[in-house]
């Protein structure tokens, strides 16, 4: 039995996160935190958990959650986390974590797209990506795991496979991805108050959203080579799903019948990858922890569509698996 | 050529009475106010208006606006808008009032249900009801007409020709109200964050909903009989309509036959009601200042259902057929 | 392990089923039954399942599926489950029907409402109904489990506490009930075609909807008098989920604090039901096999408000709540 | 008053036709034709029209049509239309064709693409593109007007002007729309079932739809070059609006400030494009008859964004467009 932490429990990934770790019989979940005052229980912070688990929100500092929790789950946004995470190893904690702090190679790259300082910056470039179909080897041991952003996991998927095999140009690629809302967070925004985006479609951060470094940085990571990517992210009006529709160049000829060898042999272990024919829609990963992806050559170009729950493989049910593998307990776990 | 102006003109019931009045061959809009800083341009305020109307929104004191206007719409919030009319009024401005605080018979209700002294006391009880279908005359000759509430307008639409002609009980009667989101303002709440109410269904102010009195006390004045309801209000994922299922006692025997009959009689004339045999659904009346009622007698009860689109004959679309009336133009002009 | 089959597994409650069922350590699913031509993959029927279930649809009569399965879960629609049913339970194998089939008392109320002339006549009246809070012990023993429908649960579990405890009349009951469109089923019909039941809410099936009899003969079973209720249906743009608004009459003086003190005794120790004291929404049990429950005196009148899962405590984890029962598996397997 | 008979009534575009023609006070609506039996009345077929129009929907024959209308609006399925229109021609009606079939340059295209022989195939090329942006002159004295696609709109408001300026290159587009499922018409199908498509997005069609050929025949006529473009579309949640986010490779060095300058001076006179600078959403253009268009320069390519309702500016809007322009009306009446 694992006494684990959730930082930063108010939000929907934490939600999930929960639901998940509920239904892990290697699990016991001690402590919750969250700035709210007058430590709420549970079950008024998420209606859904009412009965299901009996635990407050405590504001607790980093030392005081080390005592509760020898893994700790943090889904404190990005900057927050850095400043906490070097006192929870210190103290013999693994941490998962949900932000961005430690996924990028470099602390100038992460000053260029975060627009801050980072306040652990000798870690960076030494934290594993908590990608297991990738790195899998790594997590095991790893003291601290990355959690992956949810549009990076679908864009690193679709696209390692085939640059690794030498099938696509490593440049030049085009991601166009479509999210639901709870992608946005649970902060009450005008961009996502229901009459706005409900039955409406928009881009937003175009060129600019903080996923695409991450992208390439951890293509390039698992591929070997630079890798360049446009990115962009669209809001959909759903609750939960990505996905992304990629555009790259073939080098040479290419056939969808060596596309889908490829991604059927390079994936042909995995218990959360599903290499489809058809073309999928994002309610077949919804509540999973798969991802499903596909591919075409349309007019000389590769199109791969991937797709995944951005709550689950996109973030929760991917922390999950990556604690499965830090604990030896079998990967699937609490995710089938 | 009527000339204008707006009050409050960021929320959802301004957008729709500028796309209402652009399309109104006597009317100019020369005002539209805000506190919003820094004089924003309507189409960066609203994006759908872009290119359609060349205003900023600009926050103005009652005499400033009273210059440049002939008629006030005020979409202001209540408490806000009886500070500010009688200064219109003295003016010789018209005005006509989307908020609650012309709409009640005396300032102690106002008070018990609204949770705050009344700022204009005496006017309360003299004020015209701007629901053309049961004080049409007044509206006329009105210098302030209180906007009927989105609720109240599908109950007292349904209830007053069956109360006055004797067929049901004015006592016990049940108002199940359903509503898109768009009712709850503009203001980003939790409550109507998308991932929050989307695919979500829920019941709100039970049994201490404002507009509790209103249905009440104008179904009153209408017929001439005390009647009291149950008002059960229920936030539903869409974007507009509300659906009214209404249950009362018969006095006596009664027929759907006669029901709809009553109904067709009272209605005659009405551009804006529809007495419908089917079951009608609040996307037909979406866009449309129309109300559908229908009726039926199920195990000894009447069962009405009324519907309309909250933002139009529920709110905008009623305050241009009151323009149109106090004004002396065809009554659906700019509504058809 | 139980060796179980699916008839009829095309549905939506079917795939619900299924999900829960692979979570099940103590089931094995060997059969999934269809008339669709060519048995086709259930990855290629519920794209969702790909890569989870390996097995084929097939168009099996009932004695093969008899040979497969010790537990037959049939999602077969009303009419054709009560023609197989006689020959799974000859050949010893259990049932659990998801259909009307077996719900009612007589036959003659069942010709009454569903228009037709039942199967198996005799075995009615005798067949216990699958609710765990209302009929635990009968349903250990049960070779036939009649599955309750979506709509009665919510209100049964409602009723039953308040009207044994003689806190209100069993009569002239309102039952306003409102559905996501998964209750209608999984064929395509102009009503579910998405232009036009989204972005819109209307009523159905007013004073002759199907849950009226089985709403009524269950809550009678329950607390030995005559039910009477008026149960209006409301379909409502979202997947899943039923909220029923719920209108009684108290029998004397009934506080607040008396209807949570009853209905917190009656389902003290209810793995399933939430007495809440918020006004719930239909998302807190979305996924999950809870009913969530709350009560509020208005004006004189008891209000009380249940929502549910339609598609799990509404239909597939009830299924699994009773199969849990009926095997001597710990009640909540498989469904937290 | 010119008189107008709409073909094939019952779907989403002759509705959207109908409510905009009712706006029109030069139109006289005569005529409604389908196939369905028994003469249903519009108010039936389309609630949200009672008690707007009194017409039945009758099955007429092209000369029984011609007789009572001097325009007609065909909002038939391709192949249908291009075997009545040639008798509609002759007998001195003009015809605004809402279907592909005069859409493309010649039949071998079509019949490629839309895989049957043309039935009108001498016509084909000599057909007036009923896009007034594009081709206004001719549409005012087109018999004939072929009234453009949903998404083709999209894409060719988009690249023609940069592509006539010389700013990128007409080869190696990407057009990547997304479309509300109005635009998969009012036929029932799985995929447009509300619990499958509702909550989900997926691509389809990849490679293979339709519009391809119509974007790059259009384009080549506006700006005299060979086009060519990847198009995916993908079916978003929602009943109405299409983005389409497209990629291409600027001729040079190029500014988003060239860019922006380029569309406005292009569409400077135009009533119905507006080019923005943020990044719109589908829903700034519902219920209107405007195209939003922005661009970005991101990493060296040229990222264009546009946006219209499909249903108005993407066929019922355009076609009251051209029917304006074809009978010397204001371009804008019934628009605005």
């Amino acid at each position: 039995m694992i006494r684990v932490a959730i930082l930063g429990a108010t939000g929907y990934t934490a939600l999930e996160l929960i639901k998940l770790l509920l239904r892990h019989p290697e699990v016991e979940i001690t402590t919750l935190t969250s700035r709210q005052e007058g430590n709420p229980h549970v079950g008024m912070v998420h209606p859904s958990l009412a009965g299901r688990l009996d635990l407050t929100l405590e504001d607790l500092q980093p030392a005081a959650v080390a005592q509760r929790a020898q893994c700790v789950f943090s889904c404190l946004p990005h900057g927050v986390t850095a400043s906490l995470v070097p006192t929870l190893l210190d103290a013999g904690v693994r941490v998962i974590d949900f932000s961005a702090d430690y996924r990028l190679d470099d602390p100038d790259t992460f000053a260029q797209w975060y627009g801050e300082k980072h306040a652990d910056p000798t870690r960076l470039g030494k934290v594993v990506y908590g990608l297991p179909e990738l790195f899998r080897e790594q997590i095991r041991e790893a003291k601290l795991v990355a959690n992956p952003g949810c549009y990076p996991t679908t864009a690193i998927l679709a696209l390692t496979p085939l640059i690794k095999a030498g099938l696509i140009e490593p440049r030049d690629i085009i991601v166009d991805s479509k999210s639901g809302v709870s992608g946005a967070g649970r902060t009450p925004k005008l961009t996502t108050h229901f009459p706005e985006c409900n039955e409406s479609l928009s881009a937003y951060n175009v060129g600019r959203h903080r996923h695409t470094p991450e992208i390439e940085q951890i293509v390039r990571r698992g591929v070997g080579q630079d890798v360049s990517v446009i990115f962009t992210p669209h809001l959909v009006p759903m609750d939960r799903g990505i996905l992304s529709t990629i555009y790259s160049k073939p080098k040479g000829e290419v056939t969808e019948e060596k596309l889908f060898q490829t991604y059927r042999e390079f994936y042909a272990d995995e218990p959360f990858v599903r290499i489809v024919s058809h073309l999928p829609g994002t309610k077949d990963a919804t509540d999973t922890n798969f991802c499903d992806i596909t591919a075409r050559v349309v007019r000389g170009r590769v199109l791969t569509i991937s797709c995944i729950d951005n709550l689950i493989k996109g973030a929760s049910g991917a922390a999950v698996q990556n604690f499965n593998l830090m604990y030896g307990f079998p990967e699937t776990t609490a995710l089938l």
